[in-house]
Formats: structure tokens, sequence, C-alpha cells
């Protein structure tokens, strides 16, 4: 019977032991990792990194390797922001073709059940692995980011992620059991007996729609979710981040040819200049899921018209740190100079709006003014970058234009605190690197911190008060959304006040944080991702929530 | 630390075991029941039913006692279908005092934490299934159910429901710990230490919209689900079954404030006249969940429209039946002719299509021929019905007039291989009773069967082959939904090419029933209420994301 029956699967039994440590950590949400985040070759071992980085550069001025059917075109429209030409060209498929491939594909995939599912999901994650060096080159010459924010980012905190959603997928398909056997007694008489199937059924064909500063990090979650539930997956890569997802595709088709199974269960939908491909594949009636990363109005768009799928967005959003006081003030200033600086801000967890009462606050050091307060971080900010070869390491390179173009239009709309510098690359020398500014403005000029201005840009805000300061937070985040929120205070109550005021606008808060812990960073199996409570993502990832809706169950039942 | 900590509730502990009881039976999904089905005396004790009776029969022609804010209005709207004169007065409010008095409700609700909650909603239960009789004499009345089936689906098996959602709630909530230590080694340095708090908070105002046919059973779920939660919750009943859910209003907000709770957590909104209520609330922006039982173009309008929300939708199908064999003629055609006598066929579960080769099918009795089987069928509906006060223990009466014209336009379209007949009902003369008819179509009358008529009227469809009736099956469900699917085959691949057609459609399959059993109902704790995976409804009563999405976790963070 169709996807009664489930056989160990090979693959299963080898990835068996990663799973279950993976499902108690979703369960425990403490600090657990399957794949190390550095580099060392002492880690990965002596050719590692030398061989990562051919494979990769083996890729450029070349027609990407990918045996998928296609229109016979290719598009090659990815610019580094490090300057290095790329020139890859990628196969391209009509909407028809990858959904049709993707709709034969699903059959075999939804009978196969969730353990060989899952150990398939498991082999790619762990192929992935094999390759990372080679995905991180990708990722660091497609994003911006410096190499080993994307062997971490883009490598292996993107496959903790991966793992995570998988953990869940497969928690949330087995909580029922396959069959069960209901016996209803009935007075006096024999019981009713029945026997009854729960089917896991997936919704039909999801798309995974890319973005061009987390391209692996920001789709891993969606794609593997989607897959380990049974849906065939389109990834539309962002058309300036292809490499990544076509590596990452090129991995998971091998392993799922390998294992039997039909390859086009994971597509490459790479789109040529102005094909609108993502739209076109959004409100295909073949399309059931969609993830998106990105812009707040693709993202809106995408909600409101997708409407014949399960639509999942992070978006943009008003991140903004709550300054009271602090008994570490030089632990502060670093801590959110990191934050400011780190791949120059270009995160969407990166801290925008910062609240800091107009009559200054008091520290481990003293009374410290406002302007001595923003001066602090700006310090930090710009002991972080004052070396370039130092400093690029932290930056990276800035990502597209429209970054250029909001930093040029901030140094006009209030006093610039920390002046926005171009870097020279000393390994690049055509990257586009950038310092972050830092720009006062007061507590009335909500027009402008109360938009996001993506990229190295960051408001030192002047309040009336940490109250005042809080109710910026309500309104602001409350209307815009924020995926992260900090504060710093040395009072309980203060504390108390913002994790009302986190909890009301459904923002994840960052208390005091000082040390080696970020803001604008959250760890797999603990922290969450977003919290789908507020207009910066309807979603988190990732939670039961996110895999629960990504399939149904559909029974059968029978007398014994 | 707002919802930070939560001490033992003594209402958590009182019903500890019925939870743990009830989180074993969502895992196992074999046969449990919290609630005995029985209205017997044996079982609730000799006055039960004269008290609960007395209870009902008290509210009539008077004001309903809620001590809810109101605007001074009174609402009186509801039409017995047997004819018993109801004029109970309700309290109406405004949009604005429901969604403000819920509002307020809503921080300690949340702070309160999933076991307060949890312990709160179990002694609602408790209390409702305390005055189980009064609730049923309501559902009796309002929807026009006989008294034992109203006793059963609208108290019994309602309150197992109610408890099944909750169940899911709070194993959704618990399945992160409230706190949770983080270490992250540091190379030989001290670790990373992070302490985390993952709060449980709710979306906000729930409105559930109640239908007529099943005023508790079909709200309970997504009520308790979202009380559970922590969203506070704004019922709307349907115009003439308002009697049930006021009376579990009443219930509710007792309890809660004799918990010390807001008994605005639990409001009651009846509607006036033409007031279009249901459709303000859906839309207002406070409202964050909404449950809906009715018409399908009501429940797409909600989907379509209410984009603020999370709307969990169930609306009508075209349940079907394919019959293709059978080793126990007699039982099938019993079995089917209970399905359609029951409450007048006016369920959501109801068989419409009768598949049935042109041809005929075998059977223990020989060869039957297509005649044969509706006749068969049209026999054992006649039998059940034969007898005025046995029959109308069966049928019930008739929820509505649109159901009575539909009977009469029915009559038109084909032959009619069974008539409905007007009964009188001995004890309640102006009861509106009609029984089933069943008339012949042809496989190409699709434009007669592929549009839902809700009521006592179904269709022997006269098809090729089995295979035919598959492909009917598939293109019909497959395009308008259903919430139910039967087959009778005494061959197992045709068991299977069934199965795989469910599957596809995405519809429960019920196969050879033949004894106490029915693919009309469906048993708490074990069977899914709809599977989200067809038009008929967007979600399951109940399961992981019937309840993972009406909350979400928001966290805070910060070195230990």
């Amino acid at each position: 019977m169709a996807g009664m029956t489930e056989t160990p699967h090979p693959l299963y039994d080898r990835h068996a032991e990663t799973l279950t440590r993976a499902l108690t950590a979703i369960t425990e949400r403490g600090y657990w990792s399957a794949y190390p985040e550095s580099p060392s070759p002492r880690v990965y071992g002596e050719t590692a990194a030398a061989d990562g980085r051919a494979a990769f550069e083996a890729y450029l001025n070349g027609d990407f390797p990918l045996d998928q059917a296609g229109d016979g075109q290719t598009v090659a429209t990815e610019v580094s922001p490090f300057g290095v030409e790329l020139n890859v060209r990628y196969p391209h498929a009509t909407v028809d073709q990858l959904v049709a491939a993707a709709t034969a594909a699903l059959p075999a995939w939804r009978d196969a059940g969730p353990q060989a599912r899952v150990g398939v999901c498991l082999e790619i994650l762990d192929r992935l692995h094999k390759n990372v060096f080679e995905l991180a080159n990708a990722v660091q010459f497609t994003s911006g980011q410096a190499f080993v924010m994307a062997f971490q980012a883009g490598g292996a905190h993107a496959l903790d992620r991966a793992l995570e959603a998988i953990a869940y997928a497969y928690a949330e398909m087995t909580r029922h059991p396959g069959t069960a056997g209901w016996e209803k007694p009935a007075g006096k008489g024999d019981p009713l007996r029945m026997s009854k199937t729960f089917h896991v059924v997936p919704r039909g064909v999801a798309l995974v729609i890319g973005c061009n500063t987390f391209p692996t990090w920001n789709s891993y979650p969606g794609l593997f979710a989607s897959l380990a539930t049974g849906n065939p997956v389109v990834v539309k890569p962002h058309p300036r981040a292809v490499l990544p997802l076509a590596i990452t595709v090129k991995y998971a088709r091998q392993v799922l040819a390998e294992a039997g199974f039909d390859p086009n269960l994971v597509q490459l939908a790479p789109e040529a200049a102005d094909e609108k491909l993502a739209s076109t594949l959004a409100l295909h009636p073949a399309v059931k899921i969609v993830d998106f990363t990105g812009s707040s109005e693709y993202g809106d768009w995408l909600e409101a018209n997708a409407r014949q799928a399960a639509v999942y967005t992070e978006k943009a959003g008003l991140n903004t740190v709550v300054i009271d006081s602090t008994d570490d003030f030089a632990g502060m200033c670093r801590n959110l100079g990191f934050t400011l600086a780190l791949y120059s801000g270009q995160m969407c967890t990166t801290s925008q709006n910062l609240l800091i009462p107009r009559g200054g606050i008091e520290t481990d050091q003293g009374h410290k003014s406002f302007d001595e307060v923003a001066a602090g971080i700006a310090a930090a900010v710009g002991k972080l970058t004052a070396d370039p070869a130092r400093g690029v390491e932290f930056t990276g390179a800035i990502v597209n234009d429209g970054v250029l173009e909001r930093l040029e239009e901030v140094a006009k709309v209030g006093e610039v605190v920390l002046e926005s510098r171009t870097v020279e690359h000393p390994t690049f020398p055509a990257a586009v690197v950038r310092t972050p500014t830092i720009v006062k403005l007061d507590a009335t000029d909500t027009a402008t911190y109360s938009r996001e201005w993506f990229g190295p840009i960051s408001f030192a805000i002047a309040t009336n008060s940490t109250a005042h300061s809080l109710e910026i937070l309500r309104s602001t985040v409350g209307e815009k959304g924020a995926l992260t929120a900090g504060v710093y205070a040395t009072d309980e109550s203060v504390l108390d006040a913002a994790e009302t005021a986190a909890i009301e606008v459904g923002v994840h808060l960052s208390c005091n944080l000082t040390g080696g812990v970020f803001v604008n960073q959250s760890a797999a199996f603990s922290d969450f991702h977003g919290s789908g409570a507020n207009a910066a993502a309807n979603s988190a990832l990732t939670d039961g929530a996110y895999v629960a809706n990504r399939f149904r169950i559909v029974q059968s039942r029978r007398h014994v």
C-alpha cells in the first residue's frame, strides 16, 4: 500500500546517531553543533582549504555542471563584491519544465516514507560538509562575506540550521505512528476493531527563493524542511548569488541519484535578467510551499499573492538596542562595535537603532554623556576597521550598489558620529569595501529611523529616558518588526521592562552582551531566528510551526 | 520576569492525570475517550437527564445570564428545527467592546504560562461535562440533531475533541523548555555561557465562528487550542445556534473568574440580524486567529481577506464512496444506509456521491446490478426511517430552509431511487423532518454531482468501471475537496488503488465499513477530521499544525 510500509533505509541507519543527537538538541535548546565551525587544518585536514578553493575556481568562466533538463539557454548574472570575475554559466529551465520534473518526482519520494527521506537529507548534508570549503568560497565571492564568516555562516552554521530543520521535520512526521489499532468497547458484545494507517503526504512542489547576502544559511532550513517532508524543491537563487545554491543542488542531486531517487527532487532555477522567475514560480498552482528571504516589499507581495501556497518569509525590520546603563562600558562598546562592523552591517540581524537617553547613562566608568556613549561605540568600530588587512576580515565587501547609495544618503540626515571610509582590499583590489557609519539622530527624527537602512548604517538616537526608548522600541518594532533587539541595563527592573516590551512586539532580546556573543548572531539548536510574531518575519527558523504544515496526514481505516 | 516563572497551578494538578492520558492518546492514535458517550442514568445518574433538560428550559423566553460588557441591546435569532419556541435573548456587544475586553485580558493570561492555562481549560471541560445534558439539549434544539446524537456529538465527543486540542497545545508549548543553559566551548579559554528564556507568546485575539449544525463539536477544538495557547477568544455563534455556545461561554467565564483570571478571556458575540459581525471581527487588526466552519464561499472569503490572522477553515466538499465489490452486501447497505439517515445527512462528512459501475458489482449474494445496489442502499435507509418514532431518532430535524429547497430541486435532476418523505415528529409536531433521498445519475452528469447538495441528498452515479469511479474521485475531490471518502472492494489491488487516489487528493478513506463504524464519523484521539490537503478544509482537527502557529516563541538571553 502506498506509503504504508517503511523498511529501514541504509542512509537513515548511517546517520541515525546524528539525528538522535539533533532530536535531543531541539528539545533541550542548549549548545550543540554537528559541523565544526573552525576552518582550521587541524579540524579539516591540511589540503581541505586549497582543495575547496580549487574546486570553486574550477567553476569560474565555465558551464556549471548540472544534469537537469533545460531550455538550452544559459544565464550568468553574478557580480562578485570582491571584484573577482565569476562568469559561471548556469543552465536555464522554463517554469513548466521545472514544475513538470518536480511533480513527476513526488510520488516515489512521498511513498519512501520519513526515514528514507531523512536519511537521504542527512547524507546530502554530509556531502555538502565534505565540500564545505568549496561552498564557503562560493558564499564569500557572491555575498561579499569575508572568508571565515562565509565558512561559518555559509558553511558550518548553515548545515547546522539545515540539520535542525530536518530534526523538527522528522519529529513532526513521526509524532503519530504510521499505523494504529483502534478497539472500542461495545458493551457486552465484541469490541469494534479497526486498523488505521496514517500517511505523511507532502503539500506539493516547494519553492525556495534565496537571497544575496546569505544564500545558504537562509535557504537551507526551508529547503530541507520541505524536502524531508516529501516535497520536491525548486531552488531559485538570487541572481547575484547563484553559485552557493548551484553547488548545493549539484550535491543534493548526486546523493538523490545514488540513493535511487529522482534527482529532480532538487532543481536549480537560475533566472535570466528581468525574467521575474520567482513570481511566476510562486504563483504556479502546483507550487504549494514558498520560502523567501529578502525585502519586506517582496515578502509581503508573496504573502498576499501566493495564496495557493504556505508562504514562509523573512523580511526587513528595525533592529534596536536600548542602552540604559552598563557595568562594563568597554565591553558594551566592543560588543556593539563588533556587531556593526561584522559583514559591514549587511545582516538582517544587525542593530540599526541605538536608543540612548539624551542625558547620558551610568556606567562602571562613571556617568557617560550621550555623545560619549556614541563615541565609545564609534571608537570600537574604528578600532576593528583601522587596519585594512585586519578590517576587511570583519567587514568583507559591499554586496551591491543599493548599500552604497544609502551610505551617501545617510550622511545627510544627521550629524555623522562615525564616517564611513572606503578601504582598499589588500588581496582583491577591485573589492568594494566600506566601513560602518554611525549617525546621530533625535527621537523626533522618526521618519528617518523608522525605515530600514540595510548596510553599515546605524543611528545613535537621543531619547528622553529609557522609558521613552522602550516606547520607541514598542512603536517602531511593533509597526515594522525586527529580528533582534538588545538592552544594556544594570537594573533588573529595566531588564524586565525591556523583556516585557520585547514580548509585546515579539522580538528576541539579548541582554547586556559584552563578551563573545553578539546580538546579530543566533546559534542553531538553541536560539530561534525570527519569531514570526512581528512584521520582520512570519515564521521562525526553525520550530514546530515551521515544519508542521509542510505536509498533511491522510489516513485510511478498515475493520480488523 | 514576565512569563518566566511557572508555579504549579492547582487546576493543572487536578487534571494532570487526564492530560497525561490525553498526551499518550495523541501519540498512539488508538481508542481513548475521556467523556462517556452514553447518556444512560447508570453513567450519569438518575436525575442528570431531567436536571439538564430543566436547566435548558430555564433559559427559554428569557435573558441569557452573561456577565459581559455590552451595548445594552439584546438579540434573539434562534429558530428551532424542532419547532420549539426558544426566544432566548443574548446581550449584544460592539466589536470595539469585545476586542478591547479581550485585549485587556491577554497579558495576565499569557504570563500565567502553559500549565496554568491548560489547567483552567481542563477545568472548563470538566464544568461543561458536569452540565453536559444541559448542553446536549441546547445542541438538539438549535441544530435539529436527535437527542442521543446531540448528547454524543454535541456533548461527549465535542469535549473529547476539545481535550485533544488542549493536549496538542500543551505538547507544542512545552516541547521546548522555558529556560535553557547554553555553554559553548571556547578553545582553552572559559566557555561562553548564556542563560536563555523562551516565552510562549499568543498571537492575539482569537475569533471562533460557529456553525448551525455542530455548534460545539466544530467550535471547541479552535476555541480551546487558542485559549490554551494564551489567546483570548471571541465566540461568534451561528445566529440559529447561539445557546450551546452561550452555555459554553457562561461556564468558561465562571471557571476563569474562579481561578482569578479575567472572564473576558472568553466572550460571546451574538449577532443582530444582518450585522455581518463575523466579517467585521475577522478583519479587525487585533484579531490574529480565526476558526471557521461553514460554507466554502465564506471560508474562502475569510482565507483571502483576513490576512492579518491565521485562518483555520472547514468548508464543504464532495464526500464520495467508490463501490467496486463486497463480501457483505447486506452489511454494506446497512452501513451506508445509516450514514445517509443520520441527522438527515446534514453532516459535513455525509457521503453524497456513490460511484457504482453501471454493469453492477460482485457480492457475497452474487452479481448485483447497478439498480440493485442503489435499491439495496435505499432499502436500508427506508428501513431505518420507516417507523416515524424510531426514524426521527436517527434523522433529527431539518436545520434550515435551504435544505428543503435543495430537496425540491434535486427531485428534478435525475431518476429518484429513494423519495424523501415528510415525517410527523411524534413528540414535536412542528418539527421539520425529512427522510433522505437518493437520485440516480450518470457519470456524465458532472455539473450536478460536482457541487455540494448539503442535506439528505445522495447520488447513485453510474460509472464505466471502478477505474472510472476512481478517476471521478480524483477529479471531483481534487477540485472541490472532501472530508470523507469510502471504498468497498474485495480485491486488495482495488483497495490499494483507492488509497493511492485518496492520498493524491488528500482525503481520509474508510475501507469496507460494514459494522458499527461509519464513514461520516471520526473518533477523537484517533481519526483526524479533515486533512487540510484538499479544498474542503485548510486544516485538520486536530494535529500539530493546528496548534503550532497559534503562539510564537519569543526568547531572551543573557550572560551567566
